[in-house]
């Protein structure tokens, strides 16, 4: 399948034929990390992804179950992920149930084992959010699917649902691959990313706090096609280490590129495509975990860290850095809400009229991940999910309109 | 179909053929305000709604959604509308999810358009309720389609789902529409609504700031099919201007009349339907935006509100009233919940007798919301809602019980 | 069908079977305690969850509903049973929908006629928790219920929705229920249970307020089945007399026992089951009503209900205690959470070791509780649930994979 290809319906049975190809390794696994995925993994999720999506253009139902939930638990705000985590769910058939936990707690070993079994007993994935606390998200998902394998294990729930993770502290996985199904049907394909030039750079913010999820996530997904990834941030906004050394073996092992500077122009040089995007110090978010432990000090840290970004609010995406890339032409990118200098903020990542040019192109870029996650999903719950999407598309019933029942 | 007939199945499919003859234009287009709509297209609207109704009393289904969001936005409290919405997506199968903004902001430019595209990728319909501000409930609405036109011109969005307003600061169609339904089906048809003379009439309330939408909604439309319409106030309750206007207009066109007055007495007297109904003082409620944006005075305003209302207290609904419309039966109506007399408050709206009596009558008026809502959306999201409602009829889908699938 | 065996699609139909000999009356009944419905009631109503338990487990499709709402109506804080609800709506094919009553108030006549008509246009049940005061919660479910009565009658509604009770002030029937099933299935049928002997004992816990209905659920329905029921406390915590009462009733009627001890040891000694479980004195739940009313002096009843639990901190499920039940193997069960020494809370209910020995069986038992809400939903809204189960299990339509629409 050629990504960049206008779809039609006759093109999806050519697709899956390709999907059917791949040997991937999905079932019953939980997508926590892509980091933890093999290639042929994450392509097979984006292939399915853009099946699906291209499904729902020719109104062709998705739904692959009559009953079954799906849990939301999102321990930070969040609009745009949750309705995503929505429509992937409901485009399979399932029903959103919320989570709800009103005080935000380090769960204790006990509560953890004992709710995450409560919650499955009719679930079939759970989509978790925890990125505010440095050390904590990725742990506290790991913890929920030992618990969920123990309870699996012993017959007390009948199946052992997904775990979705809709950013925790290390990655945003849903985020980061729909940026690059974004990225592969701008450049036609997966394959013609090789040697394409990413500036994945820090940007200025009048906020702070951040989480870190969004670049780790980039530059350890991104350097696995071959890019040339460029990561640039002031002195002192470090990604975590290991994020870091990851993206550094993926790009020897795939003959692309890492590197990490201080300055956005060079980053910017010539790059296909940029992603400025702020984010807050590595070591602020840790001593931010500490201190909301300890119940005091946030303000002071929060002042300390803003007059810190203040220092960098050249660090903006405007016409004139954009002149820099190749052509002048990179695509730009954002996980949206972008802080736009001037109308959402005084001085923000980038200037009005860059980002107007390249507004249709965000919302472009968000409209993969429901289907994304949706992918995730199906590939986690379905032995067979090619077989499954086959008889989909052959059965053609209608999503709206009529049909049988 | 004669509306004033018990329905039941056999009947349907005559409503069906009715409903086929007339030239209704609701494919595509919002549902803001009753006068934006043709005479036809309120009519093909309440049939329907009337024949979703039937359909549901003999249990077959009228799901023509296998998946699909139906995204409700609340800017201002709610349970029966909000439960009205709920009951209709979910009878067209449709999932509901709310689009939840924790601060009642004045959305800016640019997070309108990106918020109503984020959230439009698999959604068919949006219900949106903002009455709290003059000027600004209609307006948003009308932002938001246009930010979902220019997304879904740019292929962003796959489709372009409709925009149901379930309230806004001029008028409040799904109320109005499900009371000439109310009425409709009361004298027997929309055609015995000519010359029937209707009193919608302020009444006391011990609140403040309730919206003009109902009684804005009430002469706007009721106007238009040859009723003789009495709108009566205390001095310095007046209505929006252009609400008025469209009144006398419609009156007009019709052979109906439209009159105002400032006593309760007058408008009751013979009328065959009173619809006492507090309203805030127009000039109040544009105060109130201002004083709001500026973030104080409003407990002032208040105060002065309350004692105005307070020299009103006999503009109350009871029994002695009720003897001066025709035959003293007339039929009383409320969108609910009323304030009712040593009942709900000390003082209020309406006689704690007249309501008993009335009580069961204002239920029925409240059972057509779901299916009004149901029609706006089918009517504007398919091409041949005729043909597909006649599909689900001869199916016969139990809606519960045994079915395929 | 014999509840201990392990189960498989085979013996399905002969569970069907058997539950088609029984003789039950549920339909247009709601569920609100276990004392309104006969033996043969319940045992249909375990049967049928545990028919759909394993339909879901052979991914046979138990969905009946293609459209419909069950509404959640929750006056106190609460996740398992809000999940159960929610799962149990789903495999039916209801969406759920919340009844959002921001502040718990003691509602006026008018507002419960209105409010539950208005929620039950298209609902098919209503789960409702109502549990903080004694005298108030079950009162309210029975207004509830007169007022769908009134308005079905006068045709407002097209049908009567079923009120299942979440928990009340007297009972707690989804607990109790999935409870016996529990037992049924540990002990190899409902007729092994005669002769058993089960602990309902009080434990400490540092928490107070804790409601009445999970024991007087317990010897309510545990009593009708024959068993040895040891009801314990320290002096000072009775349960509500007239479930009691009904207690000694039922013992009497099923050759089983009823018996009332202030020693946690002498219930422990040679029983077959325990169930350890704190709950506040009736007198003070009264008390608390009271102040709530008045708006103070909550604080000090908190304070002295505290203090005087403390008396009783060696009233603690621990290793020394379950030496005394039969072989020193007795089933420990628990409605969850459990206020666990050491774990939860520095002193509680259970000891650690014991609730770890017993973690899993505790899961197993909450497992019930959606199909037994279910059961209990199937029961009341449809005529001939057992045709309709046995045309489910015919049909075996897929619930997760491949099926016509």
């Amino acid at each position: 399948m050629k990504f960049g290809q206008p779809s039609d319906v006759h093109t999806i049975g050519n697709d899956i034929q390709e999907l059917n190809l791949l040997n991937f390794d999905l079932y019953g696994r939980d997508f926590l990390l892509t980091t933890d995925k093999s290639l042929v993994d994450l392509e097979a999720v984006l292939r399915l992804a853009d099946i699906l999506r291209m499904l729902w253009r020719a109104n062709v139902s998705t739904r692959v179950f009559q009953t079954g939930l799906a849990i939301a638990q999102f321990r930070d705000k969040s609009t745009r992920t949750r309705f995503s985590f929505a429509s992937a769910s409901n485009l399979l058939g399932l029903a959103l149930q919320e989570l709800d936990e009103t005080k935000t707690q380090i769960s204790h070993g006990e509560t953890v084992r004992e709710t995450s079994t409560m919650i499955s007993f009719l679930s079939e994935a759970i989509g978790i959010r925890d990125d505010m606390f440095i050390g904590r998200g990725h742990t506290y998902m790991r913890e929920v699917g030992q618990a969920l394998d123990e309870s699996f294990q012993a017959g007390v729930i009948g199946h052992r649902p997904a775990i979705i993770n809709l950013q925790c502290d290390i990655d945003h996985p849903t985020q980061s691959m729909s940026d690059l199904l974004h990225l592969a049907r701008h450049f036609g394909g997966l394959h013609n990313l090789k040697g394409k030039k990413i500036a994945m750079t820090w940007a200025y913010s009048p906020s702070y706090g951040k989480p870190l999820s969004v670049p780790q996530g980039i530059i350890t997904l991104m350097s696995r096609f071959g890019m040339d990834v460029s990561l640039a941030y002031p002195e002192g906004y470090d990604l975590l280490d290991g994020t870091v050394a990851k993206a550094k073996q993926y790009a020897q092992e795939t003959g692309g590129q890492f590197r990490i500077m201080n300055s956005m122009e060079e980053a910017f040089e010539n790059a296909d495509v940029v992603y400025p995007k702020s984010w807050a110090p590595y070591r602020v978010m840790k001593r931010r975990t500490e201190l909301l432990e300890a119940g005091q000090g946030i303000e002071d840290l929060e002042k300390e860290c803003l007059a810190n970004n203040a220092k960098f609010k050249n660090w903006e995406c405007d016409a004139q850095k954009m002149k820099l890339t190749r052509n002048g032409e990179a695509l730009y990118m954002h996980c949206l809400p972008a802080d736009i200098t001037g109308v959402s903020c005084r001085q923000g990542e980038v200037s009005e009229d860059v980002f107007e040019k390249y507004r249709m192109a965000t919302y472009m870029e968000a409209r993969y991940k429901p289907y994304v996650i949706a992918a995730m999903m199906m590939m986690a719950r379905f032995r067979d999910p090619v077989a499954l999407v086959d008889h989909l598309f052959r059965n053609r019933s209608r999503r709206a309109g009529r049909f049988e029942a």
